[in-house]
Protein backbone atom coordinates (compact mmCIF):
# COMPACT_ATOMS: atom_id res chain seq x y z
CA UNK A 1 0.00 0.00 0.00
CA UNK A 2 1.15 3.31 -1.11
CA UNK A 3 1.84 5.59 2.06
CA UNK A 4 0.00 9.25 1.41
CA UNK A 5 2.97 11.96 1.37
CA UNK A 6 2.61 13.15 5.21
CA UNK A 7 2.27 17.32 3.45
CA UNK A 8 -1.17 15.90 1.77
CA UNK A 9 -2.06 14.74 5.06
CA UNK A 10 -2.00 17.87 6.49
CA UNK A 11 -2.61 20.01 3.54
CA UNK A 12 0.49 21.67 3.61
CA UNK A 13 1.63 24.20 1.22
CA UNK A 14 5.82 24.68 0.46
CA UNK A 15 7.71 27.53 0.92
CA UNK A 16 11.04 27.87 -0.70
CA UNK A 17 13.41 30.35 -0.14
CA UNK A 18 13.11 32.79 3.28
CA UNK A 19 11.66 35.72 1.08
CA UNK A 20 8.42 34.42 1.17
CA UNK A 21 5.54 37.08 2.21
CA UNK A 22 4.44 34.93 5.38
CA UNK A 23 7.64 34.09 6.48
CA UNK A 24 8.95 37.80 6.62
CA UNK A 25 5.74 38.35 8.51
CA UNK A 26 6.22 35.41 10.84
CA UNK A 27 10.08 36.75 11.43
CA UNK A 28 9.18 40.48 12.22
CA UNK A 29 7.06 38.91 15.00
CA UNK A 30 9.64 37.10 16.56
CA UNK A 31 11.74 40.39 15.88
CA UNK A 32 9.73 43.35 16.57
CA UNK A 33 7.40 44.09 20.18
CA UNK A 34 5.49 46.82 18.58
CA UNK A 35 4.60 44.74 15.46
CA UNK A 36 3.53 42.31 17.86
CA UNK A 37 1.09 44.49 19.71
CA UNK A 38 0.24 46.36 16.66
CA UNK A 39 -1.14 42.82 15.01
CA UNK A 40 -2.27 41.13 18.14
CA UNK A 41 -0.21 37.89 16.68
CA UNK A 42 2.99 36.35 18.12
CA UNK A 43 5.37 33.32 17.45
CA UNK A 44 6.58 30.49 19.49
CA UNK A 45 9.26 28.25 18.47
CA UNK A 46 10.18 24.26 19.05
CA UNK A 47 8.13 21.62 19.91
CA UNK A 48 7.65 22.09 23.44
CA UNK A 49 6.44 25.34 23.95
CA UNK A 50 3.91 25.38 20.37
CA UNK A 51 2.01 22.42 22.46
CA UNK A 52 2.03 24.24 25.57
CA UNK A 53 0.17 26.88 23.72
CA UNK A 54 -2.12 24.28 21.86
CA UNK A 55 -2.87 23.30 25.25
CA UNK A 56 -3.86 27.04 26.51
CA UNK A 57 -7.05 26.44 24.05
CA UNK A 58 -5.69 28.45 20.70
CA UNK A 59 -5.40 27.11 17.80
CA UNK A 60 -2.37 28.21 15.46
CA UNK A 61 -2.85 30.83 12.63
CA UNK A 62 -0.04 29.19 10.70
CA UNK A 63 2.50 26.91 11.17
CA UNK A 64 5.81 26.66 10.05
CA UNK A 65 7.97 22.69 10.18
CA UNK A 66 11.05 21.90 8.44
CA UNK A 67 11.67 18.12 6.77
CA UNK A 68 13.73 17.31 8.92
CA UNK A 69 11.53 17.97 12.17
CA UNK A 70 8.50 16.59 10.43
CA UNK A 71 10.43 13.29 10.14
CA UNK A 72 11.69 13.50 13.44
CA UNK A 73 8.58 14.06 15.77
CA UNK A 74 5.39 13.87 13.01
CA UNK A 75 3.57 11.94 15.98
CA UNK A 76 3.94 15.16 18.49
CA UNK A 77 3.15 17.76 15.74
CA UNK A 78 0.15 16.08 14.33
CA UNK A 79 -2.33 18.12 16.73
CA UNK A 80 -0.28 21.44 15.92
CA UNK A 81 -0.56 20.45 11.92
CA UNK A 82 -4.39 19.27 12.42
CA UNK A 83 -5.59 22.33 13.61
CA UNK A 84 -3.48 24.83 12.01
CA UNK A 85 -5.28 27.85 10.38
CA UNK A 86 -2.17 27.12 7.81
CA UNK A 87 0.63 24.50 7.44
CA UNK A 88 3.79 25.54 5.50
CA UNK A 89 6.88 23.10 5.33
CA UNK A 90 9.86 25.48 4.70
CA UNK A 91 13.38 25.31 4.68
CA UNK A 92 16.05 25.52 6.51
CA UNK A 93 17.12 29.52 5.56
CA UNK A 94 13.66 30.19 6.75
CA UNK A 95 13.97 28.29 9.50
CA UNK A 96 17.04 30.09 10.30
CA UNK A 97 14.86 33.70 9.56
CA UNK A 98 12.58 32.79 11.94
CA UNK A 99 14.43 31.71 14.54
CA UNK A 100 15.70 33.98 17.73
CA UNK A 101 18.49 31.48 18.39
CA UNK A 102 21.53 29.78 17.01
CA UNK A 103 20.70 26.41 15.78
CA UNK A 104 16.50 26.88 14.72
CA UNK A 105 14.22 23.80 16.48
CA UNK A 106 12.60 23.72 12.59
CA UNK A 107 8.81 24.18 13.94
CA UNK A 108 7.43 27.55 14.91
CA UNK A 109 3.46 28.63 15.21
CA UNK A 110 1.95 31.94 14.90
CA UNK A 111 -1.04 32.75 17.10
CA UNK A 112 -3.87 35.11 18.09
CA UNK A 113 -2.56 36.72 21.48
CA UNK A 114 -5.25 36.67 24.32
CA UNK A 115 -6.04 40.04 25.55
CA UNK A 116 -5.46 40.40 28.70
CA UNK A 117 -5.77 44.03 28.72
CA UNK A 118 -6.47 45.53 32.12
CA UNK A 119 -8.40 42.34 32.85
CA UNK A 120 -8.50 43.00 36.85
CA UNK A 121 -11.57 41.64 37.55
CA UNK A 122 -10.27 37.93 36.93
CA UNK A 123 -8.26 38.13 39.49
CA UNK A 124 -9.09 36.25 42.47
CA UNK A 125 -10.41 37.21 45.67
CA UNK A 126 -8.15 35.95 48.32
CA UNK A 127 -5.54 35.20 45.47
CA UNK A 128 -1.88 35.57 45.91
CA UNK A 129 -0.26 37.53 43.05
CA UNK A 130 3.24 38.43 41.55
CA UNK A 131 3.03 42.40 39.88
CA UNK A 132 5.76 43.02 37.81
CA UNK A 133 6.14 47.07 37.24
CA UNK A 134 7.89 47.52 34.16
CA UNK A 135 10.38 44.26 33.95
CA UNK A 136 12.75 44.92 31.14
CA UNK A 137 14.72 41.59 30.71
CA UNK A 138 12.73 39.12 28.88
CA UNK A 139 14.87 36.26 31.19
CA UNK A 140 14.14 37.53 34.11
CA UNK A 141 10.47 37.93 33.32
CA UNK A 142 10.09 34.70 32.24
CA UNK A 143 11.73 33.32 35.32
CA UNK A 144 9.79 35.55 37.45
CA UNK A 145 6.35 33.42 35.38
CA UNK A 146 8.01 30.25 35.70
CA UNK A 147 9.02 30.62 39.69
CA UNK A 148 5.16 32.09 39.83
CA UNK A 149 3.88 28.71 38.51
CA UNK A 150 5.79 26.36 39.92
CA UNK A 151 5.25 27.92 43.23
CA UNK A 152 1.54 27.62 42.59
CA UNK A 153 1.12 31.41 42.75
CA UNK A 154 -3.04 32.23 41.54
CA UNK A 155 -1.32 34.53 38.71
CA UNK A 156 0.85 37.77 37.73
CA UNK A 157 -0.09 41.64 37.21
CA UNK A 158 2.13 43.36 34.53
CA UNK A 159 2.79 46.93 33.92
CA UNK A 160 5.19 49.01 31.53
CA UNK A 161 7.60 47.47 29.56
CA UNK A 162 6.77 43.60 30.56
CA UNK A 163 7.27 42.14 27.16
CA UNK A 164 4.64 39.14 27.92
CA UNK A 165 5.12 37.58 23.78
CA UNK A 166 8.90 38.33 23.43
CA UNK A 167 10.51 34.63 21.84
CA UNK A 168 13.05 34.78 25.20
CA UNK A 169 10.45 35.19 27.59
CA UNK A 170 8.52 32.49 26.11
CA UNK A 171 11.65 30.15 26.49
CA UNK A 172 13.03 31.67 29.59
CA UNK A 173 8.98 30.89 31.04
CA UNK A 174 9.37 27.69 29.62
CA UNK A 175 5.31 28.23 28.86
CA UNK A 176 4.17 29.54 31.84
CA UNK A 177 3.88 33.03 29.96
CA UNK A 178 1.14 31.15 28.32
CA UNK A 179 -0.49 28.97 31.13
CA UNK A 180 -0.15 31.44 34.35
CA UNK A 181 -2.85 33.92 34.26
CA UNK A 182 -1.49 37.06 33.50
CA UNK A 183 -2.95 40.88 33.90
CA UNK A 184 -1.80 43.59 31.95
CA UNK A 185 -2.79 46.58 33.47
CA UNK A 186 -1.74 50.32 32.02
CA UNK A 187 -0.76 51.87 35.23
CA UNK A 188 0.55 49.78 38.27
CA UNK A 189 0.13 53.12 40.54
CA UNK A 190 -3.42 53.34 39.73
CA UNK A 191 -3.86 49.02 39.78
CA UNK A 192 -2.62 48.85 43.54
CA UNK A 193 -4.91 51.19 45.35
CA UNK A 194 -7.93 49.26 43.36
CA UNK A 195 -6.51 45.69 44.85
CA UNK A 196 -6.64 47.69 48.62
CA UNK A 197 -10.21 48.50 47.60
CA UNK A 198 -10.94 44.93 47.54
CA UNK A 199 -9.03 43.75 50.69
CA UNK A 200 -5.60 42.56 49.22
CA UNK A 201 -2.71 43.50 51.04
CA UNK A 202 0.00 45.15 48.36
CA UNK A 203 3.46 45.01 49.60
CA UNK A 204 6.06 46.98 47.53
CA UNK A 205 9.51 45.31 47.35
CA UNK A 206 11.86 47.82 48.16
CA UNK A 207 15.68 47.51 48.87
CA UNK A 208 15.72 50.84 50.77
CA UNK A 209 13.09 52.94 53.13
CA UNK A 210 11.21 49.62 53.91
CA UNK A 211 9.29 49.09 56.84
CA UNK A 212 8.95 45.53 57.72
CA UNK A 213 11.46 42.62 56.09
CA UNK A 214 9.52 39.69 54.21
CA UNK A 215 8.95 37.77 57.06
CA UNK A 216 6.45 39.72 58.55
CA UNK A 217 3.65 40.28 55.62
CA UNK A 218 0.25 40.01 56.21
CA UNK A 219 -1.19 36.46 54.76
CA UNK A 220 -4.10 35.86 55.92
CA UNK A 221 -5.99 38.26 53.14
CA UNK A 222 -5.75 38.17 49.35
CA UNK A 223 -1.63 39.15 48.75
CA UNK A 224 0.18 40.92 45.84
CA UNK A 225 3.93 41.78 46.18
CA UNK A 226 4.70 44.25 43.69
CA UNK A 227 8.80 44.04 41.91
CA UNK A 228 10.54 46.88 39.99
CA UNK A 229 12.49 47.60 36.77
CA UNK A 230 15.99 46.46 36.87
CA UNK A 231 17.89 49.25 36.88
CA UNK A 232 15.25 51.73 38.74
CA UNK A 233 13.09 49.73 40.82
CA UNK A 234 9.84 50.78 41.17
CA UNK A 235 8.12 53.94 41.03
CA UNK A 236 7.95 56.01 44.01
CA UNK A 237 4.42 56.52 43.23
CA UNK A 238 3.31 52.79 43.57
CA UNK A 239 5.52 52.49 46.19
CA UNK A 240 3.77 54.75 48.11
CA UNK A 241 0.20 53.55 47.20
CA UNK A 242 1.21 50.20 48.57
CA UNK A 243 -0.40 48.75 51.79
CA UNK A 244 3.71 48.47 53.18
CA UNK A 245 6.96 48.45 51.72
CA UNK A 246 9.11 45.18 52.26
CA UNK A 247 12.65 43.82 51.93
CA UNK A 248 14.91 40.90 51.91
CA UNK A 249 17.83 41.54 54.41
CA UNK A 250 20.64 40.87 53.40
CA UNK A 251 23.92 40.57 55.41
CA UNK A 252 26.51 40.62 52.79
CA UNK A 253 28.29 43.51 50.53
CA UNK A 254 25.96 42.78 47.29
CA UNK A 255 23.78 45.77 47.73
CA UNK A 256 21.13 44.30 45.72
CA UNK A 257 19.20 40.91 44.00
CA UNK A 258 18.68 40.65 40.45
CA UNK A 259 14.65 41.48 40.14
CA UNK A 260 13.94 37.81 39.10
CA UNK A 261 16.22 36.46 41.88
CA UNK A 262 14.04 39.05 44.73
CA UNK A 263 11.06 37.55 43.04
CA UNK A 264 11.22 34.46 43.49
CA UNK A 265 12.37 34.72 47.13
CA UNK A 266 9.17 37.23 47.63
CA UNK A 267 7.37 34.32 46.18
CA UNK A 268 8.38 31.87 48.12
CA UNK A 269 7.55 33.66 51.76
CA UNK A 270 4.18 34.05 49.86
CA UNK A 271 3.41 30.73 49.30
CA UNK A 272 5.00 29.36 52.79
CA UNK B 1 48.97 78.28 35.49
CA UNK B 2 48.70 75.41 32.51
CA UNK B 3 47.08 72.53 33.30
CA UNK B 4 49.25 69.55 32.77
CA UNK B 5 47.26 67.22 30.55
CA UNK B 6 45.50 64.11 32.03
CA UNK B 7 47.51 61.78 29.79
CA UNK B 8 50.77 62.88 30.95
CA UNK B 9 49.22 62.65 34.47
CA UNK B 10 48.41 59.03 34.12
CA UNK B 11 51.58 58.38 31.81
CA UNK B 12 49.26 56.93 29.35
CA UNK B 13 49.71 55.56 25.79
CA UNK B 14 47.30 56.74 23.24
CA UNK B 15 46.23 53.73 20.72
CA UNK B 16 44.72 54.92 17.17
CA UNK B 17 42.24 52.38 15.48
CA UNK B 18 41.20 49.30 16.71
CA UNK B 19 43.68 46.63 15.11
CA UNK B 20 46.67 47.32 17.86
CA UNK B 21 47.75 44.06 19.40
CA UNK B 22 46.92 45.58 22.83
CA UNK B 23 43.40 45.85 21.75
CA UNK B 24 42.68 43.04 19.48
CA UNK B 25 44.37 40.89 22.82
CA UNK B 26 42.03 42.13 24.98
CA UNK B 27 39.09 41.35 22.93
CA UNK B 28 39.80 38.14 22.82
CA UNK B 29 39.97 37.78 26.52
CA UNK B 30 36.32 39.77 26.53
CA UNK B 31 35.44 36.75 23.19
CA UNK B 32 37.13 33.32 24.44
CA UNK B 33 36.92 31.65 27.66
CA UNK B 34 39.64 29.37 26.33
CA UNK B 35 42.25 32.57 25.79
CA UNK B 36 41.16 33.08 29.10
CA UNK B 37 42.28 30.17 30.59
CA UNK B 38 44.84 30.20 28.59
CA UNK B 39 46.59 33.21 29.46
CA UNK B 40 45.06 33.28 33.37
CA UNK B 41 43.76 37.30 32.27
CA UNK B 42 40.64 38.71 32.17
CA UNK B 43 38.57 41.75 31.49
CA UNK B 44 36.02 43.93 33.28
CA UNK B 45 34.71 46.94 31.51
CA UNK B 46 32.34 49.93 33.25
CA UNK B 47 33.59 51.93 36.33
CA UNK B 48 31.48 50.27 38.65
CA UNK B 49 33.41 46.77 37.76
CA UNK B 50 36.65 47.71 37.33
CA UNK B 51 36.87 49.61 40.98
CA UNK B 52 34.85 46.20 42.32
CA UNK B 53 38.08 44.27 41.04
CA UNK B 54 40.37 46.96 42.48
CA UNK B 55 38.98 46.56 45.41
CA UNK B 56 39.90 42.76 46.07
CA UNK B 57 43.35 43.98 45.93
CA UNK B 58 44.00 43.09 42.05
CA UNK B 59 46.04 46.11 40.43
CA UNK B 60 45.04 46.04 36.36
CA UNK B 61 47.63 45.22 34.18
CA UNK B 62 46.35 47.47 31.76
CA UNK B 63 43.59 49.97 31.66
CA UNK B 64 41.75 50.98 28.18
CA UNK B 65 39.89 54.25 28.50
CA UNK B 66 37.92 56.60 26.13
CA UNK B 67 38.46 60.09 25.82
CA UNK B 68 34.69 60.94 27.03
CA UNK B 69 34.96 58.31 30.15
CA UNK B 70 38.12 60.28 30.97
CA UNK B 71 36.40 63.47 30.69
CA UNK B 72 33.21 62.10 32.57
CA UNK B 73 34.62 59.96 35.64
CA UNK B 74 38.14 61.06 36.18
CA UNK B 75 37.99 61.33 39.50
CA UNK B 76 37.05 58.03 39.94
CA UNK B 77 38.51 56.20 37.69
CA UNK B 78 42.49 57.94 39.11
CA UNK B 79 42.99 55.13 41.27
CA UNK B 80 42.73 52.68 38.30
CA UNK B 81 44.67 54.76 36.11
CA UNK B 82 47.15 55.02 38.85
CA UNK B 83 47.82 51.18 40.11
CA UNK B 84 47.79 49.80 36.34
CA UNK B 85 50.84 48.67 34.59
CA UNK B 86 50.29 50.62 31.73
CA UNK B 87 47.03 52.99 30.67
CA UNK B 88 45.91 53.19 26.97
CA UNK B 89 43.65 56.16 25.89
CA UNK B 90 41.28 54.72 23.15
CA UNK B 91 39.01 55.90 20.39
CA UNK B 92 35.02 54.41 20.05
CA UNK B 93 36.06 51.73 17.53
CA UNK B 94 38.61 50.42 20.08
CA UNK B 95 36.26 50.74 22.92
CA UNK B 96 33.26 48.86 20.79
CA UNK B 97 35.05 46.28 20.37
CA UNK B 98 36.53 45.33 23.50
CA UNK B 99 32.88 45.52 24.60
CA UNK B 100 30.53 42.71 24.74
CA UNK B 101 27.05 45.03 24.95
CA UNK B 102 25.80 47.68 22.27
CA UNK B 103 26.45 50.69 24.04
CA UNK B 104 30.40 50.29 25.69
CA UNK B 105 30.88 51.95 28.97
CA UNK B 106 34.38 53.01 28.04
CA UNK B 107 36.82 51.89 30.61
CA UNK B 108 38.29 48.48 30.65
CA UNK B 109 40.88 46.68 32.42
CA UNK B 110 42.77 43.29 31.84
CA UNK B 111 43.76 41.41 35.13
CA UNK B 112 45.12 38.67 36.18
CA UNK B 113 42.91 35.68 37.27
CA UNK B 114 43.91 34.80 40.96
CA UNK B 115 44.31 30.91 40.81
CA UNK B 116 41.45 29.52 42.93
CA UNK B 117 41.64 26.03 41.68
CA UNK B 118 40.91 23.07 44.03
CA UNK B 119 41.81 25.20 47.30
CA UNK B 120 38.95 23.44 49.07
CA UNK B 121 41.15 24.04 52.20
CA UNK B 122 40.23 27.63 52.44
CA UNK B 123 36.42 26.48 52.42
CA UNK B 124 35.70 27.12 56.19
CA UNK B 125 34.44 24.65 58.64
CA UNK B 126 31.43 25.01 60.01
CA UNK B 127 30.41 27.75 56.27
CA UNK B 128 27.99 27.95 54.38
CA UNK B 129 28.56 27.31 50.64
CA UNK B 130 26.74 26.87 47.36
CA UNK B 131 27.77 24.74 45.42
CA UNK B 132 27.61 25.07 41.25
CA UNK B 133 27.81 21.63 38.84
CA UNK B 134 28.41 23.16 35.32
CA UNK B 135 25.90 25.94 35.62
CA UNK B 136 26.58 27.10 31.68
CA UNK B 137 24.71 29.90 31.44
CA UNK B 138 26.62 33.33 32.61
CA UNK B 139 23.53 35.10 33.50
CA UNK B 140 22.53 32.68 36.11
CA UNK B 141 25.58 31.79 37.56
CA UNK B 142 26.20 35.64 37.65
CA UNK B 143 22.99 35.56 39.61
CA UNK B 144 23.60 33.14 41.83
CA UNK B 145 27.17 34.65 43.16
CA UNK B 146 25.19 37.88 43.36
CA UNK B 147 22.50 36.04 45.58
CA UNK B 148 24.82 34.61 47.67
CA UNK B 149 26.94 37.57 48.64
CA UNK B 150 24.01 39.72 49.06
CA UNK B 151 22.51 36.28 52.10
CA UNK B 152 25.68 36.12 53.73
CA UNK B 153 26.71 32.79 52.62
CA UNK B 154 30.53 32.29 53.07
CA UNK B 155 30.92 31.26 49.41
CA UNK B 156 30.68 29.24 46.51
CA UNK B 157 32.25 26.07 44.74
CA UNK B 158 32.40 25.66 41.06
CA UNK B 159 32.90 22.94 38.47
CA UNK B 160 32.63 22.06 34.93
CA UNK B 161 31.60 24.95 32.69
CA UNK B 162 31.03 27.70 35.32
CA UNK B 163 32.63 30.36 33.59
CA UNK B 164 33.32 33.20 36.24
CA UNK B 165 35.12 35.12 34.36
CA UNK B 166 32.83 35.45 31.23
CA UNK B 167 32.09 39.23 31.21
CA UNK B 168 28.56 38.25 31.49
CA UNK B 169 28.78 36.51 34.44
CA UNK B 170 30.78 39.14 36.15
CA UNK B 171 28.11 41.93 34.51
CA UNK B 172 25.36 39.68 36.30
CA UNK B 173 26.89 39.08 39.46
CA UNK B 174 27.60 43.28 39.59
CA UNK B 175 31.27 42.12 40.72
CA UNK B 176 30.04 39.20 43.91
CA UNK B 177 31.96 36.96 40.98
CA UNK B 178 35.45 38.88 42.31
CA UNK B 179 34.40 39.75 45.71
CA UNK B 180 32.63 36.44 47.20
CA UNK B 181 35.68 33.69 47.89
CA UNK B 182 34.78 31.13 44.97
CA UNK B 183 36.75 27.76 44.44
CA UNK B 184 36.70 25.92 41.22
CA UNK B 185 37.48 22.25 41.92
CA UNK B 186 38.02 20.08 39.10
CA UNK B 187 35.24 16.91 39.56
CA UNK B 188 32.25 18.35 42.27
CA UNK B 189 31.58 14.30 42.55
CA UNK B 190 34.99 13.60 44.54
CA UNK B 191 34.43 17.24 46.31
CA UNK B 192 31.35 16.28 48.02
CA UNK B 193 32.65 13.28 49.84
CA UNK B 194 35.83 15.38 50.89
CA UNK B 195 33.22 17.99 52.92
CA UNK B 196 31.51 14.93 54.48
CA UNK B 197 34.48 13.77 55.76
CA UNK B 198 35.16 17.54 57.17
CA UNK B 199 31.69 17.42 58.82
CA UNK B 200 29.63 19.24 56.16
CA UNK B 201 26.11 18.40 55.24
CA UNK B 202 25.96 18.22 51.75
CA UNK B 203 22.88 18.57 49.81
CA UNK B 204 21.35 17.63 46.11
CA UNK B 205 18.92 19.65 44.49
CA UNK B 206 17.16 17.39 42.94
CA UNK B 207 13.20 17.68 41.23
CA UNK B 208 12.60 14.17 41.72
CA UNK B 209 14.17 10.93 43.69
CA UNK B 210 14.49 13.09 46.82
CA UNK B 211 13.98 12.25 50.59
CA UNK B 212 13.18 15.54 52.12
CA UNK B 213 12.29 18.98 51.30
CA UNK B 214 14.32 22.18 50.91
CA UNK B 215 12.67 23.12 54.86
CA UNK B 216 13.87 19.63 56.40
CA UNK B 217 18.00 20.39 55.78
CA UNK B 218 20.36 20.02 58.86
CA UNK B 219 21.45 23.58 59.47
CA UNK B 220 23.44 22.79 62.54
CA UNK B 221 26.55 21.61 61.09
CA UNK B 222 28.54 23.17 57.79
CA UNK B 223 26.31 22.78 54.79
CA UNK B 224 26.67 22.80 51.28
CA UNK B 225 24.04 22.95 48.46
CA UNK B 226 24.76 21.42 45.19
CA UNK B 227 22.96 22.83 42.15
CA UNK B 228 23.23 20.90 39.13
CA UNK B 229 23.45 21.71 35.07
CA UNK B 230 20.25 23.97 34.04
CA UNK B 231 19.19 21.22 31.40
CA UNK B 232 20.64 18.30 32.90
CA UNK B 233 20.49 18.46 36.67
CA UNK B 234 23.16 17.26 38.60
CA UNK B 235 25.37 14.39 37.77
CA UNK B 236 23.59 10.88 39.09
CA UNK B 237 27.38 10.67 40.84
CA UNK B 238 27.55 13.44 42.83
CA UNK B 239 23.51 13.42 43.78
CA UNK B 240 24.76 9.80 44.60
CA UNK B 241 27.74 11.08 46.80
CA UNK B 242 25.80 13.95 48.64
CA UNK B 243 24.08 13.56 52.48
CA UNK B 244 20.21 13.62 51.15
CA UNK B 245 18.41 14.64 48.41
CA UNK B 246 16.30 17.78 48.76
CA UNK B 247 13.47 19.40 46.75
CA UNK B 248 11.80 23.15 46.61
CA UNK B 249 8.01 21.70 46.98
CA UNK B 250 6.21 22.99 43.61
CA UNK B 251 2.52 23.00 43.41
CA UNK B 252 1.94 24.87 40.11
CA UNK B 253 1.83 22.78 36.58
CA UNK B 254 5.22 23.93 35.71
CA UNK B 255 7.89 21.50 36.22
CA UNK B 256 10.56 22.71 37.32
CA UNK B 257 12.59 25.94 38.18
CA UNK B 258 15.62 28.29 36.01
CA UNK B 259 18.75 27.16 38.33
CA UNK B 260 19.82 30.28 39.36
CA UNK B 261 16.46 30.55 40.93
CA UNK B 262 16.21 26.96 42.65
CA UNK B 263 19.43 28.04 44.07
CA UNK B 264 17.92 31.64 45.23
CA UNK B 265 15.38 29.38 47.50
CA UNK B 266 18.05 27.44 48.76
CA UNK B 267 20.45 29.63 49.77
CA UNK B 268 17.75 32.01 51.31
CA UNK B 269 16.74 28.28 53.50
CA UNK B 270 20.33 27.77 54.35
CA UNK B 271 20.49 31.42 55.80
CA UNK B 272 17.07 31.32 57.61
Amino acid sequence: MRRIPRIRVYGMEQITGKNNDRVKDAAKLVRSAAYRRETGRFVTEGVRLCLDALTTGLAPLAAFVTRDRLDRSEKELAPLLDSAGRAFLIGGDAAAKLSDTQGDQGIFCVWQMLDKSGETDTIKDSGRYIALENIQNPDNLGACLRTAEALGLDGAIVSGGCDLYNPKTLRASMGSALRLPVTRVDSMTETVPALRDRDFRVYACVVSGYDMTVLEMDRTAGLVCVIGNEGNGLTPQTAAACTGRLTIPMRGRAESLNAAQAAALVMWEMMR
